[in-house]
């Protein structure tokens, strides 16, 4: 069998968003992720709403992008406080057998981990190509790092993550929601998640990393023969 | 006798700037500290070079404040890249007897860290009054936080350092050079300051603390006695 075709993963990212948003419930606030997964069960949260399924639900936005179609397809939102969250639906770059994520490529990895580690429920949602046998295997892990002195938190970054390179997709370096860089870093063959996110989130210079362990409560991920529900080990 | 006047605490302030700046030597790149103690080793510098004494001197600023007053009194500049600092000179907040440091009331702490970590010798003026036998005796410990989440942030912190508030001078809270916000903890009566200095800056949506431990060299602390040079036990 040939891969799926870009149109063909849409189809499954979108199927996957609508079996989350099914665990949301009247009166929830939610946590709304980022990308073009995530997407799909913002716009599925306002069709519910308007369809009056879903009533008295508030979001929670992890990027300026979000905040943006949130609006548009008529969800209220709130800025995100101390109180938890009831629920957070995102997409993952990665997701490990324990549910493990990398996450990231999207850009808004450290507002999205302030954000759903406020939530009861993380629900991840993505197409099967995400799932890994092992954090790495087909994506950099981005790590967001301060714009003063990138060239030296890189260099401190490159002592145990030599391979990586500063995310810039034009003349000039791709900037977070929170005006930092990331440096998208090549993971070992062999590593510990616990101990390299401690390593990395360490070093001076640094802000956060797109390592999601232990969070997600459950993923669904679709493939061309159906939706498949993954729980936590 | 009765507490130093605040302008002979300027004198003295001076007196240990003009020390340290004995130091420099012609073509150093030197760190640019920030603060009302650093500022008078910058028009120190600024002086040399007017008068011949010094020349060659590249400053890099660990503020825009610091930036500002280079350009003032004539000193070139260049951004951080990842070469080392022959030297830096800056103020402190706190020194302990092994000359480990609080710094950041001036708010500059991350941009300092982040330069002055590149120095071959960091070098520290202060007047007598911020000698200190444990960190935390005097001064609250600042804290960069990212403004997303900060609320969280907080209380993340608070699990484990129950005194401090978020840094508000005004209406608004105080912004750094970074765009971040700073909440200043007060220190607890028995800590390491290793194994704290890793939890805080471990902790979700911290950028990076004022706790600059085993990176000064020697301190020049002015008293009205004349002045002390201390270095590391």
């Amino acid at each position: 069998m040939s891969d799926p075709t870009p149109l063909n993963l849409e189809t499954l990212k979108k199927e996957a968003a609508l079996r989350a948003v099914e665990l949301v419930q009247s009166g929830d606030r939610v946590g709304l992720g980022t990308g073009s997964t995530a997407k799909y069960a913002i716009e599925e949260i306002g069709r519910r709403l308007k369809s009056g399924e879903l009533t008295g639900i508030v979001g929670v936005s992890t990027s300026e992008a979000s905040e943006k179609l949130a609006r548009e397809v008529g969800i209220p939102t709130e800025t995100l406080d101390p109180r938890p969250l009831d629920i957070a639906i995102d997409g993952a770059d990665e997701i490990a057998p324990n549910l493990d994520l990398v996450k990231g490529l999207g850009g808004a990895l450290v507002r999205e981990k302030v954000t759903e580690v406020q939530a009861r429920r993380l629900i991840i949602i993505a197409d099967h190509t995400k799932i890994v046998g092992t954090l790495g295997e087909k994506a950099p892990l981005p790590i967001e790092i301060l714009k003063f002195g990138f060239l030296s938190t890189i260099e401190r970054l490159r002592d145990f993550l030599p391979g990586g390179r500063l995310r810039q997709p034009g003349a000039q370096p791709y900037e977070t929601d929170n005006g930092n860089y990331i440096y998208d870093a090549q993971l070992p063959r062999d590593f510990n998640p616990v101990e390299l996110e401690r390593r990395i989130k360490g070093t001076l210079g640094v802000v956060d990393t797109g390592f999601f362990l232990g969070m997600a409560e459950r993923a669904f991920v679709a493939a061309p023969d159906g939706v498949r529900e993954l729980t936590r080990d």
